[in-house]
This record gives structure tokens, C-alpha cells and sequence, in this order.
């Protein structure tokens, strides 16, 4: 019998987060939560600290509530950052939203740690300073994402494999079917409303510009030490395939599944194992019939193409990117701009960057302030 | 740099033999050809042998031709059955048809070699011999088929893990979409008429029947260690699936290429490697569009249901039905009897047979022969 997991869930309110720990609850004989964080969700947190009584807890927010969970349970209050380095913690699921993860991700892996990413922006912002981090730490990364899961399965045992392409499968999002003229009256309440998977109202409209696909090949790139010409966005509505590796001898190795975040989260934290419970309900191809592929429609979806350059050329250009998006779809979120004004608010601020070779943090996060004043000039001259 | 691998080609003058030195002609600093075996093809034998150049060589047919050329370049004259155990023999490759491989596997696999089988045969009649030969010699089984290629590819970097489902996917035959009265009407000439792969007479009208999809389902219980009912064909008429394996989990892998015979070739002798050179032809999903996926029909083509049901029962029935099989085939292509009634002879001498528990090779040969005799009483009372 294997000691169970010691697992630190940073972001456990989030989509990720809840299903991490509902993932955890169904195996308490391999994982045990020791550490959990959150940001302002104060009433799920502090649910979650008298369920789950963790060692290490910290919460954005200042809230009683959580604070008298956290002392009934004897947790410590301990900031991500060191709950990540914590001698007890064997793996850090990092499903906090934007640049909170950041730090506590590099130190994890600086640690030594097994880290679970579920925050694309992450890697998007400092792919390069989380990769070096884990060179030098020696933790791994491990995707949690269903399109990165998918590759890295695939992967096992083929790691000492030249990776010809990694084949990334994207389902097209909401819109797949509109002409710019439709896309141009896109609501937001239309933009909310994602075919298959249940996520934030950020991402979700991510999905919808392709923005979410776009830095999913960024990701990509990091995680699995890859340039970005060989990373090709396939079409996929059924989203099945959840992504495809192609080695050099010309075998494409695929991975698929219902829909399930529980998968790709599991698979995360009991790796190098399989474990039986759920996840997934078994998989009916004679039901489903048929899976289609096709070629994204960059003319449509620019932040497709705007992920993929900003990937290329590297430095503090996706950081801005991912920046200037957030900016952006809050504002069309808010109703002040339309769907086709987000990549071109985008396009514009990526345009204006002067982009800084190998980034520090400290770059990284002035790129990111600076491209969220770009992009909020950018709103006032369209009288924003 | 790592010696060359040694390789014994059995069956070397068929499709797979001859592409198999294709590949290893393709990589000369990773394999080595060291013995070549044929049957009667002994004009294209006398060319291998002389362009080769085997330390051992050996030919079913007397040809002066063939002796000729062993001669010239120094071979010695060496039955299968010692090749395969030589000390400079690396992997043995089985691409012999019929029974003749059966004593060379074996041999080869309790001698600790490799054994790349690319003849189902040995397997569907005596797979629990080959089984326990591997394991009392530490042998090991590579599959050439590609969808047990597929399967295998599947499950490197999984092996501890439990195997929820085989998903054998099968193109359907010339005939997916006949009905029975067309089928009844079906020639051998159109039988002989294969969509996707271009092979031999008897293999491709196993095809047809669905028979070779149905030896290929015991062929996989042998290799992968499953019971029959964890083995599920599945239709898929485009030939890019090759096959598909589901985990505990519920995670699907899948192996996919444009349908390439090189390419399982050269994993099986690369493995663990793989190898830049071709073979294959880059997969392009979005040109191919979709992937289809349905149930095969049991009703019309009961030689899947024969295989699924002498695997399941086990014993001599599976070397019974092959050998049943074999005759009523070659009746087939003679115009002796019509499509429908190869599954009807098989079926007749399937049930008129007493199987045997755990039998031993001269055990098998006797049901094969006894089953040889009785398929041919059969074809009497039709009349053949």
C-alpha cells in the first residue's frame, strides 16, 4: 500500500478546483488534501475547509467566515507560495485564475514538486520561466487541461520520441458556423452559452474567439518543449478526440473520451497510475457515428492567429496578448464593445508591444500592466 | 551507437516478407538481415538470398536455383526451427502463412527471442502455447497486423494498467453493404477486389467474411492477455483508426496513419524506438473529413460470431475453425461453392467437433487435420 497523495489545491472554488476535490473525496486511500486556497468565493471556501480540513489554507478575501473555518479546523494560514514549497505537499494543483498562480508555480516546481496546471495563463505568460523552474527543480508539469492531458497520455511512454506534430484538436467554439456579419452581432448572453463544456464566463468566451485554443498552443509549446510550427489546431465539433500526437515515423496516437474533466484531473494526480474509479462513462463510437476534422478559419478567428504569433515570437508578446484579451472580453462582457472588437483590440495593443527577449517575472508582470493600460486606450478611443 | 538488430525473416518472399526487407533495407545501421526463409517462390528467394546475403537460408521447394544462390554467398541450409533459435538472431519475424510458423514461434519464443508475428494463424491455433512459451523463455511478441500494431502502440507506457476494452476496428470488407441475397451472389473475383489493402487470395477473402477480423479478436486475446469479452470489433470504414484501447479510467487511446503495412513493420523491429524513415505518409484528418464508426453485423457475416465464439470457448475449436476455413475458402475461389457457404461449412464443422482443454501442439495439428477431413465431408453433401 502506497501512502496517499499529498495534494495542495490553489484556486478550489473555481470549476477546476471543485472537481479536483470531488476527484480526491473519491479515492481518500491515494489523495489526501493538505492545502487549499482561494480567492473571494468565501462561503464555498470555507464549506470546503471544514470538509476537506486542510494544514495549509489562505484566502484572498478577507472573510469571518473563512477565518473561523480555518481556526476550527487547526489549518495555518499560509500563502500559496509557501504552501507550494510545503515539505508535505506532493503535488500543487494551480487552478487559480490569471497571474495569481504564477509565482506559487514556479516556486513548486523550483521545489522539486509535481505540479498540475490548470491555469493556461500561466504558462501563456511565462512559459519559459516555469520550464526553466522545472529544469532546474527537477518537478514535473502535469496538464489538466483535456487537450494537454490528452497529448501527454499520449506521450507515455514514447517520451524518448521525436514529436513530429502535435495535433490540437478545438471543437470551434459556440460560433464555428457564423459569417462575420453574424459574428459581428454576437451577444454576450449568446457568447455564455459553450456546446460542450461548463466553465467561467472568461474562458468561455475565450472558446468563442478561439483565444482559449489559441493560448492552449502557447501551452502547448511549454509543456511539451515543442516550437510552435509544430503545433497544428484541427477542427473537431464532436470533441472526442481530445488531441492527437504525431511521432516520426508518421504514427499518430490519439486520445479519447467523453467529455470529463474528471479525467484529465485525475489522470493529473495519480500518475504514473490509472485508477478505476468513474471517471468517464464509457465511450459509444458505433452511437456516435462519425467524427468530423476540418481547418480553423483563421479570417474569422484573428485571436487564433494572434495566439500563434504571439507563441512564435515569444518574450513578453503573450503575455500582452493574454492581458489585452482579458481587458477586452470584460469589456464585451460588460456590453461596451462587440464579439469581432475583442481580437482586433487584441491585434492592435500586440501591435504597439515592443516585446522583451527571455522575460524576468518582474517584465513579465510590467508587459501585463502595461498591455491592460494599452488595451484600456484602446477602449476609450472606440468611446469606451 | 548501438549494434544492428539480427534479424530472421520467415516467409520472406510474401507481402509482409518482402516488405519487411524493404525497411530493414531502408535503415542498415539499425537491422541486419541474418536468415531468410521462403516456400515456393524460389525464383524471387534466389534474388533475396543474393541481394541479402542471410548467414542462414532455407527453402520449403527443392530449387537448384535457390541452392545455387545460398551457395554463392557462403549460407548454410538452416530448418526454420533452428534459425529461429540461433545465438546471432535478434527478433524473428513470422510471416510465413498457415501452420508453418507455429514450431519456429515457439521455439524462437522459449529461447528468449523476439518474435515480430505477422501470421494469425499460429496465434488463433495455438495462442496459449505461444503464450506460455513467452513466458517460460522471456521471449517477447511484437504484432505486425496493424491493428494489433495499433493496439500495442496503445499500451506502451500503460502496462501496469488495466485494460478496460479492445476496440478492434474493421474496415468491413468488399461487402459492408451488401445484403444477403447479394452476398450469396458474390465471386471470387469480386471478393478478391480489397478497398484498402492489397494481400494475399485467402486473407483477403477472409476479409470479406469478416473471418480475418474474427481471427484477429483471438489474435489479440493471446497478445494482450484479455478474455474474449473485453474485445469489441468496431466498424470504421476509412482504415485510419487502427485500433483502440480503453483503461480503467475510462481514457481512450487510439492509434491512426494513412494505412502503410511498413509501418507496423518497422515498429516491431525498432521497438522501443521509432524511426524517422518513412514509412508513412503524413495523416491529414481534415482532408479525410470524418471518421465513421458503426456495429458490425453478426447476422450477415457469422464468421466474425464463429471466431468471437471458438475464442471464448478456446481449446482445439479455434485451430478447428481456421483449418475449416482454409478448405472452404479455396472451394470458394475454385467456384465450388458460393460466399455465404464458407461461414455455413465453418459452422457445421465447428459444431460437429469435440474440443480439447489445454492442448498440446500434436493435439492441435491432429483437429487440424481432423477438421480439414470434415470440412471436406461437408463440401460432399453439397455436392463439391
Amino acid at each position: 500500500m502506497t501512502k496517499p497523495k499529498r495534494i495542495a489545491v490553489l484556486g478550489s472554488t473555481g470549476s477546476v478546483g471543485r472537481q479536483t476535490l470531488d476527484v480526491i473525496a473519491q479515492l481518500p486511500e491515494r489523495f489526501e488534501v493538505v492545502g487549499l486556497a482561494a480567492g473571494r468565493n468565501t462561503e464555498a471556501f470555507a464549506q470546503q475547509i471544514t470538509k476537506h480540513t486542510p494544514k495549509y489554507a489562505v484566502c484572498a478575501a478577507d472573510s469571518p467566515l473563512v477565518t473561523e473555518a480555518i481556526a476550527a479546523v487547526g489549518a495555518a494560514w499560509t500563502p500559496m507560495e509557501e504552501m507550494a514549497v510545503a515539505d508535505d505537499v506532493d503535488i500543487v494543483l494551480v487552478g487559480t485564475a490569471g497571474a495569481a498562480g504564477l509565482e506559487p508555480t514556479i516556486a513548486a516546481l523550483r521545489a522539486g514538486k509535481s505540479v498540475a496546471i490548470a491555469n493556461k495563463e500561466v504558462l501563456v505568460m511565462a512559459g519559459h520561466l516555469i520550464r526553466r523552474a522545472m529544469l532546474e527543480g527537477g518537478g514535473d508539469m502535469r496538464p489538466v487541461d483535456s487537450e494537454h492531458s490528452a497529448i501527454w497520455q499520449c506521450l507515455w511512454g514514447e517520451e524518448g520520441h521525436e514529436i513530429r506534430r502535435i495535433l490540437l484538436t478545438a471543437s470551434g467554439g459556440s460560433f464555428r458556423d457564423l459569417d462575420d456579419s453574424e459574428l459581428a452581432r454576437v451577444t454576450p448572453e449568446q457568447a455564455l452559452n459553450h456546446p460542450t463544456w461548463n466553465m467561467g464566463d472568461k474562458i468561455t468566451v475565450d472558446s468563442a474567439t478561439l483565444m482559449n485554443k489559441g493560448m492552449e498552443t502557447i501551452e502547448a509549446m511549454w509543456l511539451f518543449d515543442v516550437p510552435m510550427d509544430k503545433v497544428e489546431v484541427i477542427l473537431h465539433r464532436e470533441s472526442i478526440v481530445h488531441s492527437m500526437v504525431e511521432f516520426s515515423d508518421g504514427s499518430v496516437k490519439a486520445q479519447l473520451g467523453v467529455p470529463d474533466m474528471r479525467l484529465p484531473i485525475q489522470c493529473a494526480l495519480a500518475y504514473p497510475d490509472r485508477m478505476p474509479t468513474p471517471p468517464a462513462p464509457e465511450l459509444n463510437l458505433a452511437e456516435i457515428g462519425s467524427l468530423t476534422f476540418g481547418k480553423p478559419d483563421l479570417k474569422r478567428f484573428p485571436c487564433l492567429q494572434h495566439a500563434m504569433d504571439a507563441g512564435r515570437e515569444g518574450g513578453t508578446l503573450p503575455a500582452v496578448m493574454a492581458a489585452a484579451d482579458e481587458v477586452a472580453v470584460a469589456q464585451f462582457l460588460a456590453g461596451g464593445i462587440g464579439f469581432l472588437d475583442i481580437a482586433k483590440i487584441i491585434g492592435r495593443v500586440m501591435r504597439k508591444h515592443r516585446s522583451v527577449d527571455d522575460p524576468s517575472l518582474e517584465a513579465v508582470l510590467e508587459a501585463d500592466a502595461w498591455a491592460r493600460a494599452a488595451a484600456k486606450e484602446e477602449l476609450a478611443e472606440v468611446g469606451v
